[in-house]
């Protein structure tokens, strides 16, 4: 099973469809389904069969393919086709609302759709290729953050994340967990501590299942537990993925991130982003801008099928927080690890992209 | 439904015998179990059946009648008897080794069993003599804890809690809870978030039981969406049990506990300790000497009876966390709150003791 993680491809455009892990089955199977319809798509992304800021912009990017391969059929003139895929394609983008590599890949999809001078089918094509090489494109650019990451991890660390920011949260190889991957290739006595992240548990049923499969030596906590192990010197830093960063550096990331981001200032323990260029909103000044998705009320109430409150309980189920920026103390990229002030490094980055 | 919690006993000496509400069984069921034997009581705390730091104190109390019972019908010496019941006092006291009022409720009924110049007989009658006055002291101390606690309630307040601090962890009205019904009964307005508090999510199956019973408004959340809500300015206070103090007002509580200090730090928010004065082991100097219970692995690995995570994966699970007293506001006693310092306001209650 050794490497078998970093080996897969979480999301992957065969021909006519797109194939995707089902992140539903975990950790009981490790299953393939197909997408084949735009609708598909949609509900695959909402329902969490693909997760992860990254995989889901490629997921979006698959979306406006299979809605052009379903417009094709249809006999319409060039500039009804384009009209109507411009529509799915903004359609397509609100499936989940808090990641902004959603929104960045489906924009890409529409300026090749704007721009193209192409018929449909050759259309079609040019958008097939595009979801192609942003598919191709994010493995490499997750190696490079990994490699930049693994710069700052110490001799024999330990690292703490939350969450899965990992292959699984990318087409391959992973933005937080590859930071773990580059620096376990380097040094194989680091080791991860993973929060369970309630209320998906994507902590405990994704990155164990991922970082075990690749042989890294993985302890699993519950969420409420992480100060303890800080407090007692067990944990040298935290890495954590990111769904929406804004242009001042504040970064929206799974529920329980800002309390992880909390306790490791508290302790002085350097708390790191690990994100590609594509999770940088530039329109967005500060975290306040973000929109956090409102999720369903179940999944505080029941785990396992099975209810753990009391009737007539109120939920109120954020999927999502925001870590200011004073509390990380660098942004792991494709580009380089971005320090405070962030406002000015993000800016020049944007300058000589 | 409405005061029913307020107005059960979680453990109650009936003749000859303890009856407790299991609580294992939350939020399914809602049942009594008759303990008759030493033994018996030893594995009703050790498995939680009975749990919460006043609660398992007087369960040890009861425990120790119960081996006198069985000890009585053995035609023992009386310093035989005398000799054997205080090995069975020492061992009920080791049943959970986190919670200081086990070993306080232990060492009242020891005190009378080296005191006494009863005969057997009547011995054991004023050892059950001891063990219902406790569980009477109990309900009258929390309730005076209750009111004190309720006057740093601000109007229309928000309180965060974690874990099970209420009835259910006492003989009964509460220590955390104690100080919500009581602000509850001066002003309906406030309202309560629980923490979910994994592993064992005493916040969600007793805490949202407690309080919706008895009709106070109460929002379950997830541990790490703590900081979310602080920051939103939804959180007022802060209201926590205990399970040790230390003379410097260091306090264990069940895990998470820390990590909430820590936040509600963070944002200027107070941050209430509740508990008696039996709660406070003035022998310890400072946190660092509390034993800390190791709990079974299967309390994080699997939930409802289900596997959450990836086989060999490794596994921590400490039962309780300290937090240091600069994160403390007060300590709500039955005695009136304490305040910092605490090495004096303790000291100075114990002098008056």
């Amino acid at each position: 099973m050794t490497e078998f993680i970093s080996k897969i491809r979480t999301i992957q455009w065969i021909d006519t469809y797109s194939r995707m892990v089902d992140q539903t089955l975990f950790p009981d199977e490790f299953k393939y389904i197909n997408i084949t319809t735009g609708q598909q798509m949609f509900d695959a992304i909402k329902n969490m069969i693909v997760r992860g800021a990254p995989a889901i912009g490629i997921a979006g990017a698959h979306g406006v393919v299979l809605y052009a391969q379903e417009l094709g059929k249809k006999n319409l003139a060039r500039d009804e086709f384009v009209k109507e895929l411009l529509e799915k394609a903004d359609y397509m983008a609100t499936s989940r609302p808090t990641a902004v590599n959603l929104m960045w890949a489906v924009e890409k999809q529409k300026e090749i759709i704007k721009n193209s001078k192409s018929e449909i089918s050759e259309l079609i094509s040019e958008l097939k290729q595009n979801g192609i090489k942003l598919e191709n494109e994010d493995i490499e650019i997750n190696k490079k953050i990994g490699d930049y990451g693994a710069e700052v991890v110490p001799k024999n660390a330990t690292i703490l994340t939350h969450c899965n920011a990992g292959a699984l949260a990318t087409v391959g190889y992973g933005t937080a967990l590859g930071v773990v991957r580059s620096a376990f290739a380097k040094d194989n006595t680091i080791q991860v501590f993973a929060d369970e992240t309630r209320p998906r548990q994507q902590g405990a049923r994704i990155t164990t299942l991922e970082l075990t499969m690749d042989g890294i030596p993985t302890t699993l906590i519950t969420d409420g537990m992480c100060s303890y192990f800080m407090k007692k010197g067990m944990i040298d830093m935290v890495v954590v993925g990111a769904d929406r960063i804004a242009a001042n550096g504040d970064t929206a990331n799974k529920i329980g991130t800002y309390t992880v981001a909390i306790a490791a200032k508290y302790h002085n323990i350097p708390f790191y982003i690990a994100a590609p260029i594509s999770t940088i909103d530039i329109n967005i000044k500060t975290g306040e801008e973000i929109p956090i998705e409102e999720r369903a009320h179940d999944e505080v109430t029941h785990i396992n099928g099975k209810t753990i409150c009391a009737k007539g309980v109120n939920i109120i189920n954020p999927g999502f927080d925001v870590t200011p920026n004073e509390l990380i103390t660098g942004i792991i990229t494709e580009k380089g690890i971005l320090k405070p002030d962030y406002k000015k490094s993000i800016a020049d980055i944007f300058k000589n992209l």
